[in-house]
């Protein structure tokens, strides 16, 4: 079994979300992925609770498989030192704000004329142009500049964040793509090149219908709630001990469905016969609904929807999430073994491939795992060159 | 100038929005594209508002770039074209409910054995295995059984959707990354694969923090409005004519920040002089800031938050995200042409590559409009034949 990116080297210089997460993806994949930190610091995120026995939780569950090497980039020696690394590298990837890597010698001009078939990816908050490019930005800045804070949320109540990092997240897997994007071109010509993306680009680019509401009708988006902008019903609904999320796509789901909760008045009622009209309709038609809803249990609903087909689901909490025996069975949830915190749980692979699965190699690494290793197996140092690199802080 | 994915051919059976965002990524990277459409329906995404003369701009915007031919799936020609058209090609994507294809006679066992190094990918709820697996699903389902929706929404209120079809979306970007990496597989080794993506797994790789926090304290994350969960202060509040995000991520930060705002008394209050501190007390510490934003405008604080390099910005509504000049000037809105809607606007390709930076080729094409191009280029069939079957209601 080979891995699908075996034979790739990635110099991850990346910290805290977005970066880390796209190399997490890729280390899964089957890439090297060596973490450059800074000596004594590394990782901002290492410093991010929870912590068990002093660790990261947090570091641990996006750092899982890959190696830590601790290089100061700021002392001449270390940049030779990477340098040298980049040589031996396929990619290398950074996620700081733009100018950053320019003041360190570093930046991708001078990397390509180093090493020209190098693939050099950014993420950034706002990319590597336009008038913000240098400016920071965190998943939060994001999330409300690009729009998506201003449709999450109750109707005329303040917008509300989406529940996880949605910026960062959705620029990592951006990011991820690019990157095998830029590995295929080079594949096809030799050619390195930049990947730059921007966390603002993608969440404009995942606005969906939002974006064509706006365009068609100049009517602002606004925040809905717990319902579909455009498919009613669509939404949470209570139930008797919980909530209940009902979806129905179509007539003849809504026909199904208002046979069975005993309606068959509502099927044909002029304002609600169409999917448009239940949407134009909402206010009235919700609060009907809800009055059945709230007469039976969650799983009731569940199980008597599927039994009909109409597509519904529970609201889990997290604990129901990690628990749910399709997530256990998907091996979505698994186990690593850590020194320190001995046995953690932390996400497994959306990406199921049948020939190359990939695999959690092993958990994260403390800071400067490898740094021996590494300097030894790819620039052949010897020990006492390294303890000298120590003593001098360069490691 | 060589795109990415020059010379891969995608055969798309996928409707709605997961599959076809999936392969519009492909698409903008330089892949072909053939979406296989049901005869006279379509996509059933065509019949999806917001519509200008007749065509669906939600269509439009996730489908832009791809050739449309027309095939029935039940009928004996339309299979042998479908396998004739396989073999000429490099991928199949489907995001039916497992079984649909399986039920067609053309599942991935049996389109491998007619062509072992095809890559298949299947995008689907809960994936093609597990107890759930040949059950519905759509985005609002999996918001709700994948926890998202459970922690995001205002604390002691009901939970509050997305505003963007969130599952759909990560999935999609998880099916690009599986096909790449499936691509990269058969290019070291010659073989296909199927790429097995289930929505719900994809949910749960995003819940980061959420997952950890719950696995380290056994608390459940609760839904926390609109502020981070281990950061403070890192939340939206409001300004004297609209809300603001201020992202004060490390102690030095909050410094620069209550000096700025003449509060120099709260950097070192033994409530608030930590992070940890000030996400504790944050009941306490919001309506003091309150009280100080609420002074000035939106505009102020982004203009004083920038001089002293304090991650802040606006809570942008859709008309201000596409009109941003940082977003204008990143190509993030697009213009494509296109004969019965005339001039639209869609959203750009995110993944900026400096070398196979890709292409909007052209719009969403019209329900079997590159039919006869394809049968006619790939399978050699003439007009005659392609006359019959269309009489024969296969095309």
């Amino acid at each position: 079994m080979v891995d699908s990116l075996a034979g790739i080297r990635i110099l991850d210089l990346t910290r805290i979300l977005a970066g880390p997460y796209a190399t997490m993806i890729l280390g899964d994949l089957g890439a090297e992925i060596i973490k450059i930190e800074q000596p004594e610091v590394g990782d901002e995120a290492r410093g991010f609770g929870p912590f068990k026995n002093d660790f990261s939780l947090y570091f641990m569950s996006i750092n899982r498989g890959k190696k830590s090497v601790t290089l100061n980039l700021k002392d001449p020696q270390g940049k030779k030192i990477f340098l040298d690394l980049v040589k031996k590298s396929d990619i290398v990837i950074e996620n700081f704000r733009p100018g950053t890597m320019k003041k360190l010698g570093l930046d991708y001009p001078t990397l390509k004329a180093h090493h020209p078939s190098l693939v050099y990816a950014a993420c950034s908050g706002f990319g590597q142009t336009g008038p913000y490019a240098t400016r920071g930005a965190y998943d939060m800045i994001i999330q409300g500049m690009g729009g998506i804070l201003s449709i999450t949320g109750e109707p005329n109540r303040p917008p509300v964040r989406v529940g996880t990092s949605i910026g960062d997240i959705t620029s990592a897997l951006f990011t991820t793509i690019g990157i095998f994007s830029a590995l295929r071109y080079r594949e096809q010509t030799g050619k390195g090149q930049l990947v730059d993306i921007g966390m603002l680009d993608c969440q404009v680019a995942i606005l969906e219908n939002a974006l064509m509401r706006y365009f068609s009708t100049n009517e602002i988006p606004q925040p809905l709630g717990r319902r579909h902008s455009s498919i009613t019903p669509f939404e949470v609904f209570e139930s008797k001990d919980n909530y209940v999320v009902i979806a129905i796509g179509n007539n003849e789901l809504w026909e199904k469905f208002c046979q069975h909760i005993n309606k068959p008045d509502l099927i044909n009622d002029p304002k609600f016969c169409t999917n448009a009209l239940r949407t134009e309709n909402h206010e009235q038609l919700f609060p009907i609904l809800t009055e059945i809803t709230t007469q039976f249990t969650t799983d009731h609903w569940v199980k008597s929807m599927e039994s009909i087909g109409v597509p519904c689901g529970p609201v889990n909490t997290i604990d129901k999430v990690v628990t749910d025996p399709q997530v256990i069975e998907r091996e979505m949830i698994v186990e690593v073994e850590h020194e320190t915190t001995g046995t953690l749980k932390i996400p497994g692979i959306p990406v199921k491939l049948s020939e190359s699965p990939g695999r959690i190699e092993h958990p994260a690494p403390n800071l400067g795992q490898h740094t021996m290793e590494v300097l030894n197996e790819l620039l052949d140092m010897d020990e006492t060159e390294i303890e000298t690199l120590k003593q001098n802080n360069v490691i």
